[in-house]
């Protein structure tokens, strides 16, 4: 085992702390991973808060990481010391079900094991990427491409992958408009990769407060949600409305964004349930569809989709220390576009 | 115009009665039908409360229409004197917009015209199928194969097409998993079409009450709702669960039903919305969609399957006189499994 310094809650809704945890050696097929950045996301903040359910702690949250190979095990075959690599929302799964068979790991019929808040197959409890080192099978373990640097690249891990998953199942593409619902962490990724896919980006976000942005990240139109009127001049206008928010939404008013055959598809993660006229759905064959980041083939593909379109996060890169702050105006959406903690100061 | 006899409610809620009504005379492109046959369908009930909002009265209601040709217009080729033919629930519809040159009139941007409790493009009510004669445009007209009675054809015009469209669309067949909820009118529809389709069907129903039928309709399995141990036992086994009941379902447990990928389609219509934990949705990238009725071509294509098949409706044949029972005896869920009145007795 290998003591290793990280950031934990030690009970639910408590402040994260300085603190050391234990690292497993490095197995046969391992790849032990010299932690630079972690991405602070969301669900960070509710599961340390136990918004999602019951949670084991200390907690080391953390799953948008990204680091150097610092040692391999002697069965590993597809990194080598000194490799830029990341790692997601999961360390593990059972590799033998239809869903980790087909490459969509994160639907793993035992379910996944999540990257911390999670126990491993060991029975241990994992930790997230809030620490120094984390030690990981290969087969979860992602490579980053040389072009994106690693700070701004590692909330691709969900980020990314959470937009660019269902723009692809739902086949975003050239002569396809997409709305992108929020522009917060989730929703600036949206923007960017829904247009390298070649669709037409329209921003729904509460306020025009960050539209500067939205159009320098691709977006081609940018309207307030606020505002009664959106809803009527975009009345049947999109393929595919693409929601980051994690606020319950009036979905029939967002339905009526769909033209036939559209999906509002839901990457948000609201603790309440919603209402759904279901008159909403018929008339235009409409689809509301979950979708839950991506499976590892499709996760890496996604890194080096933005490797080739350059395209990574924006960023505000905070100390270790700064994290209670961070999770405070990430609260307040009060963050452009994405916290990561430079690990070298945990 | 031509007086026809037909059934009408006066007024919103009011009990239906005999009157007469005027049909247009035969245009360039029309076909006058000698009605044989008019299924009740379960919407004629909501239109004739006013459950789906203001109506129009007089109304005729009526949309699984059978009888035979006795009329066409000059510019007719599509149909003679004497062929068997249906009518659905639209007569006609902008023919210009992108969904109808794709033959989704269904969705026509400007709205289909339904074949009653609408206004026809030239500004007078429509009236439909509890009437001796309509007149329609050939173009909105199907042909009920010969191997089918008409009797029980004409609830294939709405119920049927109800159900298939949907079935196709997500692409039940061998192999895939269908559960229908619900053994009532569109139910027992469902599970023919499935089984014809090739796909493996269960029937989830309240009770058990009509388990003997829907086995003997196709169904392989039959399982009670009322028993919480039914979704615990078939937990992610489904496809598609497509829902035809309209009471507001516990959207939840029934996602809970469905495999990764799965959708729950539904063409109930409760009239009050529903709930859902999009959580529900996100764990399995699941969906819930909409579907309604069929376009013109579909139509055709659901009809030729059923005559190849030699699927029609299980119905009770009535009197006119008889509507005002069968109305209550639809709402309290009394019937096996679609009323169909003989509009000779009008």
């Amino acid at each position: 085992m290998t003591s290793v310094a990280a950031y934990a809650a030690p009970a639910a809704k408590a402040p994260l702390e300085r603190t050391t945890i234990e690292r497993r050696p490095v197995g046969e097929n391992d790849v032990r991973i010299e932690i630079a950045y972690a991405g602070i996301c969301h669900s960070d903040i509710h599961q340390v808060n136990e918004g999602w359910g019951e949670a084991i702690f200390p907690m080391v949250p953390g799953h948008e990481i990204a680091g150097v190979v610092a040692e391999v095990g002697p069965g590993v075959t597809r990194y080598a010391v000194g490799d830029r690599v990341g790692v997601g929302c999961f360390v593990d799964s059972c590799r033998e079900c239809e869903y980790c068979r087909k490459g969509l790991e994160q639907y793993c019929t035992s379910g996944m094991i999540g990257t911390y808040n999670a126990l491993d197959s060991n029975g241990e409890p994992t930790y997230g990427g809030y620490s120094q080192q984390i030690v990981v099978d290969e087969a979860y373990v992602l490579r980053i491409p040389d072009a994106l640097p690693l700070d701004a690249a590692a909330p691709l891990l969900c980020a990314g992958i959470t937009t660019y998953s269902p723009l692809r199942y739902w086949n975003a593409g050239p002569g396809s408009k997409v709305a992108v619902v929020g522009m917060g962490g989730l929703g600036h990724m949206g923007v960017q990769l829904a247009r390298a896919m070649g669709a037409e980006v329209t921003v729904l976000s509460q306020s025009l407060r960050k539209k500067d942005d939205g159009l320098r990240l691709g977006a081609d139109r940018y309207f307030a949600t606020s505002d009664p009127e959106t809803f009527t001049e975009l009345a049947g206008a999109f393929d595919i409305v693409l929601s980051t928010v994690s606020a319950p939404l009036d979905m029939s008013a967002y339905l009526g964004l769909l033209k036939t055959d559209g999906v509002l598809a839901n990457v948000g993660a609201p603790e309440e349930p919603v209402s759904v006229n279901l008159f909403a759905l018929m008339g235009g064959r409409k689809k509301i569809a979950g979708s839950l980041i991506g499976g590892i083939a499709e996760t890496q593909e996604m890194l080096d989709f933005c490797g080739e379109h350059g395209i990574t996060a924006e960023i505000e890169l905070i100390r270790a220390d700064e994290v209670n702050t961070a999770y405070e105006r990430v609260t307040s959406s009060d963050v452009r576009y994405r916290f990561v903690i430079d690990t070298a100061t945990i």
